[in-house]
């Protein structure tokens, strides 16, 4: 937990916009730039439970030189600016601490490019990622990562997300070619191109993503695409026991199969989605599979599946080949986090995000669920399993002290766990506020060290989103 | 080309060692510390064209602390420091232009750790690819990544190598999970963990892989493993035409043919091979593949590139499903080096390393042969065209210089062809002392600013491998 904050007061050091660059930004955006109060708060906000903490303007960019001019006049003034792209990061990442100027990227949303033969596309950051699926509906090619909210391809990038796809198709460390981002002089950089690999320098594409808006602003993404896959199913399998199911995945890995998708839903999360989503799952520990491949390619992997799962006493394997019924089945499951919701009205959610090396995931998980036995609200847990990556749902009442004590504490327990596991505290999420302290513990004071001075190296003035991540 | 060097003339600037780093040196590693004239030509060439440039003395390190400890020393006595693995770089890397110390960490070869339930390797920097691979034997596991050489891990983590399995299995930047790197103050730093994806920070590890001895020394490197598939072919198919060749791979990609290597090997690069390794390989615009999976996902495979290949004109099919067929197979693809060397004695390779989207990769290509052609003396094409990186070897007589700048002024027209088709000037080799103009051009102004910021925040003294990259 970062230091002094916690989830429920956050210490916010803002000195108000300097007057002559609250004139500069309504001259040169006019209506683009805002300080109106609902527009603030909706930009001090993200999926988090921090308490809302609004920037003190808000600026919608529509191009790179949009980008540029705000980041010199911020640097100009000393002020904080903050790039915000869907508003669904969840650990605090876009709350105005140090109040400032939100960079507000969603209108950059044009997919510039799409190359079918190099199963690339360009985008400017503010596209989302289901609406970049959409506009490749026609190519046969797709983009996989698929963190549950629709999240802007800047703000995947910068918080190096990944998702249920990523044990077959990587995160977005994998999968990003290039980038344009702005830098703290309000230059365009490029970092790296098209081509699939290059030798060329330091990795500074690499160094952006999962930088979560501390280095600069990213205003281009270039991915790598997928085949559709020829064909694809899914299936649900249900066991007795946690151990069984983390048993099966790891033999599945070690087998080769390509798994698409290995998802961990815990029995008390197959309750909340029976219930949300009108389904009748067996309420026991349960792997979700997805599979791609050949139709034979596909239908082997499932088979070698089912054989490894059956071996490990798994029950009622249940297929779902038409996509209708896998898409129901993996709307549940992206679902989770509202069925959580949906469980106790007015309950908010603590979600906790680490990740262990595999062969650690089954200690792990039993760990976390007999700390959250402790609770007296209702707990959840689900999970990419194939990558060692789970998360905890702790739905607690936002004005209960204890109950927000308590889960600060089990979140705490958590993580300490996985580091002790050599795992780490966030898989996907990334660090924002609430993970400052645990940084340190993983990387140590030497390697929090280094990450400063590259951060004071590419930001001498710190600007880019201060208070963040340090 | 490096301003001002070319490849058969170097400007060399050593001071010499300050007599008290000598003294310390060699009391604190005894026979590990040594200015043997043979010892230190040694440490002064690699596998590029350039003369050999020798450090002033050479350390053998066994042991992180020996590390630390050389670095603290020529830290305090800003002498250079250029980590030195399998000695096989290939653009002027491990020379030692500024003088100072070559590291060798060859005797840090110990595997430390190997978990197969984790699928992954812990191992000291000096460990080599085929060492590991070894050590793996029995455990149904393997790693990938196969520059030509038997390279050091270290090392392939410094260039960011990747060779011939890279189009399934990635490049180093893909599979190395964590990192222990003994940074300019002598400490020794581990970025990131064993778990298989993080969102922690800064990912300092990526920021070494690819920095070339210039950011720190890489001591222990942890890589993700592979199941050894269960079942693997291999097969050679020739084509009239080098774009019937390419747009065969385009087209088996495109359809999501997991192919596990694709290499293009060009006819006058075949005519060698077949006299060096015994071969009767048809003359032919040549395509190798190797197929892993199960056995009958591997049939399906190969079923689908025989159709694609025979669209696209492809002639004579040739199968190799036993492994000692594939291994010469195999060994020859790598000996092509080697092969055009023996075909000229006392002749020298310059090799481009030039990486293009796949779309361009026939221009790109066909460009290449086309400026080729104008030499007097023998060139090849071959390349991981999976990847759109190729390389071009040309063989000069080193002791004529007129050939030499008609290479040198081929390989510049090679690389700008690649940069104006959105490529890069290395896919896998590095920049070294060759390519610093390259980058340049590549990365931009701004682009190489931001490296040398990166640089001088990490090591303010500049001891780390000077006179490469910038």
């Amino acid at each position: 937990m970062a230091d002094g904050d916690t989830r429920h007061t956050l210490k916010v050091e803002a000195r108000g916009l300097p007057e002559p660059l609250r004139a500069a930004l309504a001259e040169r955006f006019g209506e683009r730039f805002s300080t109106a109060r609902a527009v603030r708060e909706h930009h001090g906000r993200d999926e988090s439970p921090f308490p809302v903490t609004p920037p003190e303007a808000v600026v919608f960019a529509e191009s790179n030189e949009d980008v540029a001019d705000v980041v010199r006049l911020c640097r100009r003034h000393r002020v904080p600016l903050i790039p915000f792209g869907a508003g669904s990061s969840v650990e605090g990442q876009l709350l105005a601490v140090r109040g400032g100027i939100s960079l507000d990227l969603s209108r950059m949303n044009r997919v510039l490019d799409v190359r079918p033969e190099d199963m690339t596309a360009t985008v400017q950051a503010g596209v989302t990622r289901k609406q970049l699926n959409e506009a490749l509906k026609d190519t046969g090619l797709f983009f996989p990562i698929d963190p549950g909210a629709d999240a802007s391809l800047g703000g995947m990038c910068a918080t190096r997300a990944s998702g249920t796809n990523a044990v077959r198709y990587g995160t977005m460390r994998e999968v990003v070619l290039g980038l344009a981002v702005v830098d703290s002089d309000g230059d365009l950089v490029r970092p790296f191109n098209r081509a699939k690999k290059s030798a060329a320098g330091y990795d500074l594409a690499r160094l952006m993503i999962g930088s979560e808006g501390t280095l600069g602003v990213i205003t281009e993404v270039t991915v790598k695409l997928f085949p559709v896959p020829e064909a694809m199913s899914a299936a649900v399998v249900c066991f007795e026991t946690l151990k069984d199911a983390i048993d099966t995945v790891i033999e599945a890995i070690q087998c080769g199969v390509p798994l698409a998708r290995c998802e961990y839903v815990c029995p008390a999360s197959i309750r909340t989605l029976n219930a949300y989503s009108k389904l009748s799952l067996r309420e026991a520990h349960s792997l979700f599979f997805e599979f791609h491949g050949t139709a034979a390619g596909v239908q082997e992997q499932a088979a070698t599946v089912e054989e490894i799962a059956t071996a490990h006493r798994g029950q009622g394997f249940e297929w779902a080949t038409r996509p209708e019924d896998r898409t129901r089945l993996w709307t549940a499951r992206h679902n989770a986090l509202f069925a959580l919701l949906a469980s106790r009205p007015g309950g908010k959610a603590i979600v906790t995000d680490t990740c262990v090396p595999i062969s650690r995931l089954a200690d792990s998980i039993v760990g976390a669920r007999a700390l959250l036995d402790r609770a007296p609200f209702p707990t959840v847990i689900a999970g990419h399993v194939g990558d060692g990556n789970f998360h905890c749902g702790l739905l607690i009442d936002p004005n209960d002290p204890s109950e927000i004590a308590l889960a600060e504490t089990l979140n705490d327990e958590i993580v300490r766990l996985a580091l002790s596991m050599d795992g780490t505290c966030t898989g996907e999420h990334g660090i924002g506020l609430h993970k400052v302290g645990y940084l340190r513990q993983e990387a140590g004071d030497k390697g929090v060290e280094l990450m400063r001075r590259v951060k004071q190296a590419l930001d001498p003035d710190g600007i880019f989103n201060p208070g963040k991540m340090f």
